[in-house]
C-alpha cells in the first residue's frame, strides 16, 4: 500500500524541533557511514523559445535506522530574470494547471523494496532547510543568542526564524527584505506565529546591526549583507550559496557546510551550464577558500568537530546543497505520524509493482 | 492528468519494429546532442541478515523531439548466489505482497513539466533491450544473415529473436540453456511467436555453431561461448557485460557499445562494491581494450561510423549499460498509442503537483 500525502498533511504532521531532532540523528548517520545519500543531479534541455530551461532535478538518500529510501525529484520550467543587470535571480515557473509546480518525494522500504508513500516536497522542503540551518545555529551559535537579523521575507525566511527560535532563547527578530510591504505583511504574520517580536527595517544592516544570528533567507545570486556589519561572537547562517560575500566567509573563525558535495551533477543538453553554477565556478576559482574541507554539518552533530570554541568567534555555516537524506528523514518522521494519524489516500500495491521481474 | 498504465498494456502497445525504429532516431538525436542522458545510479545499502543488499537504481532521459523527460527506477532486494562457486547470479527478490517486484517509469513533459504518466518498467525494458541489441544487428550483421544461435531462453531471450527477427530474414534459430526442459519450452513458446522454427540444442558450441548471429541472453557472470568457435561474417550480440570472453573481443574486426557510460554511479553503504561491479572492474583493469573509445550505437545509426565494412568481418555489439533515454522514447511511444487506444488510468493531477514553491 502506497500512502498519497498532502502539503497539508506534511504540514498537520512536522514540527520543527522534530525535524530539527531526527535530521541531526541522519546526519550523524552519514557522518559515520551509516547513511548513505546520492548527490543531487540537475539536467537541463534548453527551451529558448520562452528564455527558460527544463529543468529535472533529482536526489536520493538511505536512512536505515528508519527503513527508508526516499526519492526526491522536481521537474520545473525555469528562468532566470534580471540576467546581466545585477539582479538575477531564479524563478521556477508555475506551468502546470492552476498555476500548479511538481515537486515529489518518493519514500521506498529497504526492507522490500516497497514504495510506501508519496509526498509533495513544498513543505518538506522548507522544515529541511529550516531544520538545517536551524541544526547550524544549536551546534555554532552562542548558547545565549537572542537576537537575530532576518535578510528575506520569501517563504524560506519564516522557517528559518522558526527552527532559531526552536533551539535558541530567541526574543527579537529584525527583518528586512527590499520592499516594504513584503517585509510589514511578514513581521505581522510571523510575530504571531513565533509570539516573538518582528519587527520591519529599512535596511539589511538596520536587521543585521547588534544581532547575535544572522539569517540570510533570499533566493539572491548577489551578496545581501556586509563584512564590516560582523561583530564579535555572530553566527552567520545562509541557504544560498551567493548570499554571503567572500569577506564574510574570510572573517569568520569557523565555517561549517551542510555538504562537501558541492557540485550537484550539473547536465545540459545544448548550453554548458546553467546561469547559477556559471557563477559559482566564477566565485569559487577566485574566492581563495578550501571548500572542500570545511566540515560538514555531519561531523558537529557526531561530535567529531566543535562548532564554536568560546564567545567571541565568528561563526558561519552555509547550507549549501541539500541532501536525498533529509528527504528520507522529514520523509520517514511524517510517514510514521500519517500512519498512526490515519491521515492520506492508499493507493493499491498494484499500481507500483509488477509481476515481471525487469 | 497522469495515466497510470500497465505491463499488459506496454505490451498490447509496443511493436518490435517501431520500438526499434524509435529507438534509432533517440540514438542519432543524442549523437547529435539533441538528446540528453542521466547516468545510471546504483545506491546500495547491505542488508547481511539475509545476506542481500537493498539497491536503489536511477536513471533518466529527455528526448525534445517527442517532449518528454523519463525517469527510471527500480527498488530491489538483490542476492548474488553462486558467489565464490563460479556460477555467480545476480537476482532480484520479489518480496512485495503477491511476489511483485518494483520497477517504474515516470514520463514527464519537458513543455510544462508534468507527469505524464506511470508505467512500469517490465515490458519496456524488454523492450528497450531486445530493440538496442536488433539495431546493433540492423548496423553491423551481413544484410543475408539468417540464422541465429541463441544462447539463454530466459525472459530476455524470446525479445532478442524478436528483435533479430524484425531487421533480418532469419529463418533458423538453435536455442541453448543449461536446463532442458527450459530450452525445450522456449523452443515450443517462440517458434509460434516467431513463425520461425526454433530447435533446441544441447550444448552453447552447437547453438553457434555456422550462425550468422550469436545472440547472448543470459543473466551470467561467466564467458557463455568460446573465441574459437567464432567464423568470419559472423555478428556477436551480447546484453551483459561478461556474457563474451575477452577473447572473442579481441577476435572481431568491429566492436560497438550502447553507451560509453561505462561506469553507473555506484555507492556502497558499508562495503565498497556490489559483486558484478567488483568482477567487471578486475576485467576491464586486464582486458586491454579501449573500452572508453569503441563506437557507441548512435554513431551507427546517426552514419558517423559504419558497422561493417565486408561480408567477412566479425562484428560485436555489446549492449554494456543501459540508458534513461530508452525509457524516454519508448515511453513516449507508449504514451502517444495509449491515448489514442483510450488506454491507462487517469490519476487527478492534484496528486502530483502542488501550489507550493520548493
Amino acid at each position: 500500500m502506497t500512502l498519497l500525502l498532502t502539503n497539508d498533511d506534511a504540514e498537520s504532521l512536522l514540527s520543527m524541533p522534530e525535524v530539527i531532532d531526527e535530521l541531526a540523528i541522519a546526519y550523524s548517520d552519514l557522518a559515520q557511514n551509516q547513511a548513505i545519500n546520492r548527490n543531487r543531479s540537475d539536467t537541463a534541455i534548453p527551451r529558448p523559445e520562452i528564455d527558460a530551461s527544463y529543468v529535472f532535478k533529482s536526489m536520493e538518500g538511505g536512512y536505515p535506522r528508519r527503513g527508508v529510501y526516499a526519492l526526491r525529484i522536481s521537474s520545473d520550467i525555469i528562468q532566470w530574470p534580471g540576467k546581466g543587470e545585477g539582479q538575477q535571480r531564479k524563478e521556477k515557473l508555475p506551468t502546470l494547471p492552476g498555476n500548479r509546480w511538481l515537486g515529489l518525494v518518493l519514500l521506498f522500504s529497504i526492507d522490500n523494496g516497497e514504495l510506501l508513500a508519496i509526498i509533495p516536497d513544498g513543505i518538506i522542503q522548507r522544515f529541511r532547510v529550516g531544520a538545517t540551518n536551524g541544526l547550524g545555529i544549536k551546534m555554532m551559535a552562542r548558547q545565549n543568542a537572542r537576537r537575530i537579523g532576518l535578510i528575506g521575507a520569501g517563504f524560506q525566511a519564516g522557517t528559518q526564524a522558526l527552527a532559531a527560535c526552536a533551539v535558541r532563547p530567541i526574543d527579537d527578530i529584525r527583518v528586512y527584505s527590499p520592499t516594504q510591504a513584503k517585509r510589514e505583511e511578514f513581521a505581522r504574520e510571523w510575530s504571531e506565529k513565533l509570539g516573538v517580536p518582528v519587527t520591519p527595517v529599512d535596511s539589511a544592516k538596520d536587521a543585521v546591526t547588534e544581532a547575535d544570528i544572522i539569517l540570510c533567507a533570499t533566493n539572491s545570486m548577489q551578496p545581501v549583507i556586509q563584512a564590516d556589519w560582523l561583530q564579535p561572537g555572530m553566527h552567520l547562517s545562509s541557504l544560498k550559496r551567493f548570499e554571503l560575500p567572500v569577506e564574510c566567509l574570510r572573517r569568520a573563525d569557523r565555517v561549517a557546510v551542510h555538504t562537501r558535495l558541492w557540485e550537484p551533477d550539473m547536465l545540459m543538453m545544448g548550453e554548458n551550464t546553467l546561469p547559477d553554477d556559471a557563477l559559482w565556478a566564477e566565485r569559487k576559482a577566485s574566492d581563495g577558500i578550501d571548500w572542500l574541507n570545511q566540515p560538514e554539518i555531519g561531523q558537529l552533530t557526531s561530535g567529531q568537530v566543535i562548532g564554536r570554541n568560546n564567545e567571541q568567534e565568528i561563526t558561519c555555516f552555509m547550507n549549501n546543497v541539500g541532501l536525498g537524506l533529509q528527504f528520507a528523514a522529514a520523509g520517514a518522521l511524517i510517514l510514521d505520524k500519517a500512519r498512526r494519524a490515519g491521515l492520506g489516500k492508499e493507493l493499491p500495491l498494484e499500481w507500483f509493482t509488477q509481476t515481471v521481474v525487469s
